[in-house]
């Protein structure tokens, strides 16, 4: 991480880089500041005064040139280095973020799946396989994972956190589950609040 | 939404209420400030700063009385009346959020889900109902629902989202996709950012 990006540019920047990645999938090699502006609803100030926080924002001279525009957000949001992350719990959540192919883009890499049904289990998704969660200390020390993306039911999530924890070497929970984790210090969760994410939004809108 | 609570607080309020939900759950029925704040690895003051936004917070001698302060989290977050949505799209990420009881605290509402899959159609999720697609711009129509959650997969997420727009009274779409739809002036789309999400946690952490 280049810099320390306020948490409203990095949202808008990762929506530029969503419409980039469009933009590339149809070919077209360059784009303007209003194009952006105009599909997002914002002022074109906003959009141009966002990519000057952007190292090399592959201005031309008929605005920005797609390919380098999207490299240099990845850049300025992603990480240095790939990190690698296991899910938990391959329920529908879990499969869903498997799934989930723009993590990928910000150097965000999931290995694996883990979960303790036997018929899951050996499943592949999206090449990514699914092991029984017995395997998870073994494979986070083999292939060095310290983040674990937590999707498993709430009933289960102290539980299956606490297991994790004091087998593996993981450090990061990120935590799509409603429960709040009792964790020691030198763990980190970062809780993935749906609910408050839509409070903010309809708070906004309605009433 | 009686008041404008910044993001922060209402993140927090939402961590405070899923802690309060446990402690119900268990039969407690009071809670002090420092538990809360030991739990969550913050300041005791800033709990407390953040319940002097709420009213009738259930103050009592021993700290808080759990159900008051939950309800009381509730009226200040939540909405005066309840919020219909559909869930459009019944994958994997649309069964995970139909499942989602947590949504239900705060009055949001979700009636159904729909889906283009004959195989799909008619199969309850959480008792909720799997519709086809068709059936929407009626039922929403008939049930006054305004909110739809759009969880279909990438490439398909416009083509749906004109197709709600042109044939429903839908207002509002929370696009769960990667997508950056474009829609008429009078929609509101709310973007679930997942990787906007993560990158915020990762580079407080992170570097």
């Amino acid at each position: 991480m280049s810099k320390n990006i306020p948490e409203k540019v990095s949202n808008r920047l990762t929506l530029y880089h969503s419409i980039l990645a469009e933009y590339m999938e149809e070919g077209i090699e360059s784009i303007s500041s209003p194009q952006i502006a105009q599909r997002l609803g914002i002022d074109d100030s906003q959009v141009r005064k966002d990519f000057k926080l952007l190292n090399n924002a592959g201005k031309c001279r008929v605005g920005y040139l797609v390919s380098e525009l999207k490299d240099s957000i990845e850049k300025t949001l992603g990480f240095a280095t790939v990190k690698d992350a296991f899910i938990v719990g391959a329920g529908h959540l879990g499969l869903a973020l498997a799934k989930y192919d723009n993590f990928n883009s910000y150097g965000l890499n999931i290995l694996a799946l883990f979960d303790n049904d036997p018929h899951k289990i050996d499943i592949q998704v999206n090449n990514k396989q699914i092991f029984h969660i017995s395997k998870l200390p073994n494979l986070a020390e083999r292939l060095n994972v310290e983040i674990a993306i937590l999707t498993v039911p709430r009933q289960f999530a102290q539980q299956v956190a606490d297991y994790i924890i004091q087998s593996s070497q993981i450090k990061y929970i990120w935590n799509f589950t409603p429960a709040v984790l009792k964790v020691p210090p030198h763990i980190k969760v970062w809780n993935e609040n749906l609910i408050a994410s839509f409070v903010q939004f309809a708070c906004k809108d309605f009433e």
